[in-house]
C-alpha cells in the first residue's frame, strides 16, 4: 500500500456480500473479520447486501462468529439484488444507516453491480468503500480470478465428467449449458478441462453449420458421442440442440447445469483467493485508500479504482478455443 | 441355489448392458466376467445391449479386460435402446447371433425393458438368460435396490446441498426436478436426505394450493428459503414453479438435474450390490436356472422369475413423506 | 410402537452425542429436535455427551437451532469420552443435572460405551433413555447399519480409489489400514467395493504366508500392483507391510487412513438413517418405552432393550471375503 | 516459439511419465498425443518412464488411445524410478532403444529427477527432449504450478475439512502430515485454505515451544481444537505430536495423509495446465528447440533450459504464513 494518504484512522468497518452468491464468500468474510479484529477494528455485518443498509439489518461480528465457515458455500451474511439501493433516495437511506452505526468504511464483496453501488455510495455520500470480487463469472477487471469462479468451473467439470459417462455409453450428442451471461469463462475452462468436442462463448462467433459438419464427419470415422458446452450468454442450449437435430437428424440431449454452479465447498484456490483479498480490503481501508478494488494479478495483490474495475473485461479465449478444436 | 435343475453344463456366457446406463454397471460386468472365468466359463461381451446381438458386435472378455473398472461410471460394453429387438424378426436375428458365437446363456444388466427383452428371447428362442437390475430408477421388483440408484440419490443430494447454499443465501424458492419417470424413489430419498421442504412424487397426489399455503405461512414466520423436489414422473418443475409464482407472487428458480444422475463414480453400496449380483447371475446360469432375475432383499440374494420382476413395483413413500413434512 | 405402557406424559427431553463422532450425528440431532418440537416437547441440548451432564453444560434447542445442519459432519453438541461418568458418583451428578433442568428423558446418540452409560443411568437413577446408534464401526446390535458407517465406507473407498491410481501406475503393493477396532465392517465393505486384492479383519484368521504366495504367483502372471485392506482391529498395517517385504522381498507402501473416516458430508443413507432413527427415539420416549435402543432392520424400525444392543454383534464376512478372493 | 532453430523436421516422438505419479499426467499424455497427431507426427508411448527405454517396452499411441483419460488419475503409461538409467551404461541402452524405434525426440513428463535424466540423455547421446512438470510437489522452476499440485492441495484440503469435523466435535489437537520433501507448497496452501492454526514447512524455522505457548493461551480463552499442518520435509507429524503432548500435557492425534495426495480425479486447473503444457512440449520439438522445459508463468507459456528448471526453487511462504497466524 504505497501511496496511502493517511487521514483519519478508522475504528469500525462494515462488511457485506451482494449480488449472486459464489463459493468462497464466507472465507472472504472470515478474513475481513479476523484481519480487522487483529488490527483493532470493530466489525459490523450487514445482512442481505445493500438491502441491510436500507432496512438497518446489521449484526456484530467477532472472531468467533466466523469459526468453521472457511469451507462453507453461500454467505452467512446472505445476499440480495437490491433495487431500492439503485435509486438516489435508497442510497441516502443506506448512508444514513452507515453513519448511525458509526461505521467508518465498508468492505463490499460482490460483482459488477455491487462495485457500481459502492462507487455511487462513495461519490454521493462519502461512504468509503473497498471492493473485492465475489462472483462466479470472473468478469471483474484488475484480477486474474474472482472468488467462486474456480469452484464453479470445477463443479461444471464434475457434471461434465458424469454426463460423459452416459454420453460415451449411449453414444449421444449432449449440449450442456453453463453459467456466464457476458463472459465465456466457465464455458471455455470447463470445455478444455472436460475434453468437450466444442464450445460456444459470447466472445466468439460460431457457425452451427460447421459444427454439424464436424459431427457428421466424425460419425463417418466412428466418433459418435459428442459434448458441446454453451455459455448461457452465447445461446440457449435447448435451441442449439434443436438446430443440431434439425441439421444432422441425430438425437441430442440437453442439460442446463444452473444453480449448482454457485454453491458447494469452495476449492483451495477460491479459499486462498478469498482469504488474501479479505485482508487486502482491510489493508486498503486502514491506509485510507477509498473507492478502490483489490484483486490478484500474477500472484500479487493488485489495486485499481472501482470505476476501472467495472469496465468490460476482455476474456482471451482464442488459445483455449484453438486447443479444444485441435484435441477433439 | 438349492433347487437347481442340473441339465446341460454351460461353457460360454454373454453379458450385455441395456437401456439407460447407471453407475455400477461396470462393477457388475467385472463381477460377471471374473466370477464366470473363475468357474471355467468363457465370456463374450455384447456391445450396445441387444443392438450388439442384432449387429453381431461381440468382443471377448477376460480377467484383464475388467481391471480398474469397478469405480468407473457408464458401461464399457456401451448400452442402447434397441427398437429392432422389439420385433419378432429382430429377436430371431439376435438368437441366431447367440447361437453362432456358441454362447450358452446371457447375463442381462438393465431395467424393465431389458428384462422384458430377455424374457421374450427365452420364451421364443430358448436363449437362457439371467437378469440383474441396472437402472437408477429402483423400479424393479424382487430387489431392495437397483444398481445405480444409490449413486443417483447421492448425486442428486450433492446438487441439492449446493443449491441449498444459494437458496439460503438469496432466500429463494427452488423447484428441483430429479429423475424417476414412474417412480418417486430418487425424489423421496433426496428430499428426506436433503432436508427439502416438500416433494412431489408419482405415488402421491399433491395439492399445490396447500403447498403455497405453507410457503405463505412460513414467510410470516420468517422462513423464506424453500426447496421443493419434483420427480419427473409427477410434474414438470418449470410448470410447478410457474404456478407457485402465480399463486404466491413470489419469485421461483428451477433446476432440472438431468443426466448428471446417471454417471459418476459409483458409491460403495452400488459397487457391492453390482458385485454380488454379477456373481449371483452367473450362479443362476451355472445351476441352469433360466429366465430368472436376481436381486438383494434384506441383505440376501433373492431370485424371482423375470416375468414377476417386471410387474409394477409399489414404492412405499408414506413414512418418508410424513417425516419430510414434520421436519420442515 | 405397539406395546407402549402409557405412564406419565413427558414434556422435556435432552439430547446428547457421545463417544467417537460419526457423520450424520447432526442429522440425527435435527430430527430429534424437530420431531420432538412437532410433538409439543421442549428440547435441551447437552454439550460434550455425558460430560455436559456432569458440568451442567446445557443449551436450549429449537427448530431454528438445527437449520442447515443435515449435511454437516461432526456434531453441533460436541462429543467426548467422559471418564467421570463411568463412576457411580459421576452418574449421580449427571442424574441431578437432568432433574435440575426438568428433563424427563434423554436421547443418547452414540456407540457401545454410550449405550452402556444410558443403561446405567436408567438402572441406577431412573433417568429414562432412548438410544440410537451413532458410530462408524457398525458394531451395535439390533440395526443393520449405524449412523456414520456408510459415510466412513465411502470415504475409505474414495481414498482407496486414489491410492489405486498410484498403485497401478507405480506397480506397488499397498497396505491400507482402515478403522474398526473390534469389527471388520469398514474393511470388508471397502475391500469388496474397492476391488482390493485382500483384506484382514478381526472376524477371520489370516495366514500371511498364503497371501505372500498369492502375491508371488500373481507376479509371475504379470500382476504387480496389489492392495491389501487391514482393519485396525486385525493388525497394524505397518507390521503387515514389513512382514510382506521380508517374505516376498518386494517393496510395500503403507497408508493409515485414520480420522478422515469419521467426518465429512454424510451420505444419503446416513442422513436418512439418522433422520428416521431420531424420530423413532422420540417416539419411544413419547410412548414411555425406556431403556430401549432403536435401529433399522430390513428397512423397518426395530426396537430392542439397550442391554441387548450392546452385546457383541457378529458380522458375517464369509460371503464378502469369498467374493474378494474370487474376483481378484 | 520465436527463435526456433529450424533443423531437421521430426516425424516421430516418444512420450513418457517418470518419477512419482501426479493427477493430470493422463491429461498431459492425451494432449501430447493428439496435438502431435494433428501436426502429422507419429507417437510412441514409453512404458514405466526411463525403464521402458531400457527394457524396450514401447507401445503405439493414436488419437483413440487417449479417449476418456483426461479425468483419470495416475498414468496410462505407468511410471517408475529407474536406477539403471542413472548409470551411463543405462542411458546408452536407452538411447539405442530410441534410435531403434525411429523416435526423433522425447516428451518427458515428471519431476526434478526426470528432468535431470532428460538433460543427460540429450547431453550425452543427443536424444532431443522437451520436459513438462508432472509432480505434486510444485518444486520445478520456470512454472507457477506443476501438474498434480492443485489436485494434491485440494485432496489434502478435503481431508483437513473432514478431520476438522472431528477436531471441533471432540476438541482435540490434530497434527496432519502432508507431502512435500523439500518444498512446503502443499502444506502452506492447505493450511491457509483449511484454516489451520499452524503450519510447519521446510522453508521456515519453527519454534515448537512458541506453538505450545499459543495452544496454552488459546485454551485459557476457550479455544480447544487445533490443527497443525506439517510438511513431511519439515518434521515427522508423530514426533511433533509427541513433543506437544510432552510440553502441554494435552492429548494429540496424528494423521499422515500419504499417498491419497497423488491420485484421484484431476482438478480443472491441473487438466488445463496439463493440456496446455502437453501441446507446448510438442511445439518445442516441432521447432527443434531441445533440452528445454515448458511451464506456465503468469498465464503464459514459459520456456527455459532444462538445466535451469532443476535448480532449487524458492517458494515464498512469508505472506501466507503471516496470514495463517493472524487469522487463527
Amino acid at each position: 500500500m504505497k501511496n496511502s494518504k493517511l487521514k483519519t484512522p478508522i475504528k469500525k468497518i462494515g462488511v457485506l456480500t451482494s449480488g449472486g452468491d459464489g463459493s468462497g464468500m464466507n472465507a472472504a468474510i472470515r478474513s475481513v473479520v479476523r484481519y480487522a479484529s487483529h488490527n483493532g477494528l470493530e466489525v459490523a455485518g450487514i445482512m442481505r447486501g445493500y438491502q441491510g443498509l436500507i432496512d438497518d439489518d446489521i449484526i456484530s461480528l467477532s472472531h468467533r462468529s466466523v469459526s468453521n465457515v472457511i469451507n462453507k458455500g453461500g454467505t452467512l451474511l446472505k445476499t440480495a439484488r437490491c433495487k431500492e439501493f439503485f435509486t438516489r433516495e435508497g442510497r441516502k437511506k443506506a448512508a444514513a444507516t452507515v453513519k448511525r452505526h458509526g461505521i467508518d468504511a465498508l468492505v463490499v464483496i460482490g460483482g459488477n453491480g455491487s462495485y457500481h453501488g459502492a462507487h455511487l455510495l462513495f461519490s454521493e455520500w462519502k461512504v468509503p468503500c473497498a471492493c473485492i470480487p465475489g462472483t462466479i463469472d470472473n468478469d471483474i477487471r484488475g484480477t486474474d480470478a474472482t472468488i467462486g469462479s474456480d469452484t464453479a468451473v470445477n463443479t461444471a467439470l464434475d457434471a461434465i465428467d458424469k454426463i460423459r459417462d452416459t454420453c460415451t455409453s449411449m453414444e449421444r450428442i449432449f449440449v450442456i449449458e453453463v453459467m456466464g451471461r457476458d463472459c465465456g469463462f466457465i464455458a471455455i475452462e470447463s470445455a478444455l478441462g472436460g475434453g468437450a468436442e466444442d464450445v460456444l462463448v459470447p466472445e466468439l462467433k460460431f457457425d452451427l453449420r460447421k459444427i454439424c459438419e464436424r459431427i457428421k464427419k466424425g460419425r463417418l470415422k466412428g466418433k459418435i458421442s459428442w459434448i458441446i458446452i454453451v455459455a448461457e450468454g452465447a445461446a440457449k442450449a435447448q435451441a442449439i440442440a434443436a438446430k443440431i437435430t434439425k441439421i444432422t437428424r441425430l438425437e441430442t440431449r440437453v442439460v442446463v447445469l444452473g444453480h449448482i454452479q454457485r454453491g458447494g465447498i469452495p476449492t483451495a484456490k477460491d479459499r486462498i483467493l478469498a482469504t488474501r483479498l479479505g485482508s487486502a480490503a482491510v489493508d486498503l481501508l486502514l491506509n485510507n485508500q477509498y473507492d478502490k478494488a483489490a484483486g490478484i494479478v500474477n500472484g500479487e495483490i493488485n489495486v485499481i479504482p472501482v470505476r476501472e474495475a467495472i469496465k468490460k473485461k476482455d476474456l482471451k479465449v482464442d488459445n483455449f478455443y484453438r486447443l479444444i478444436n485441435i484435441l477433439t
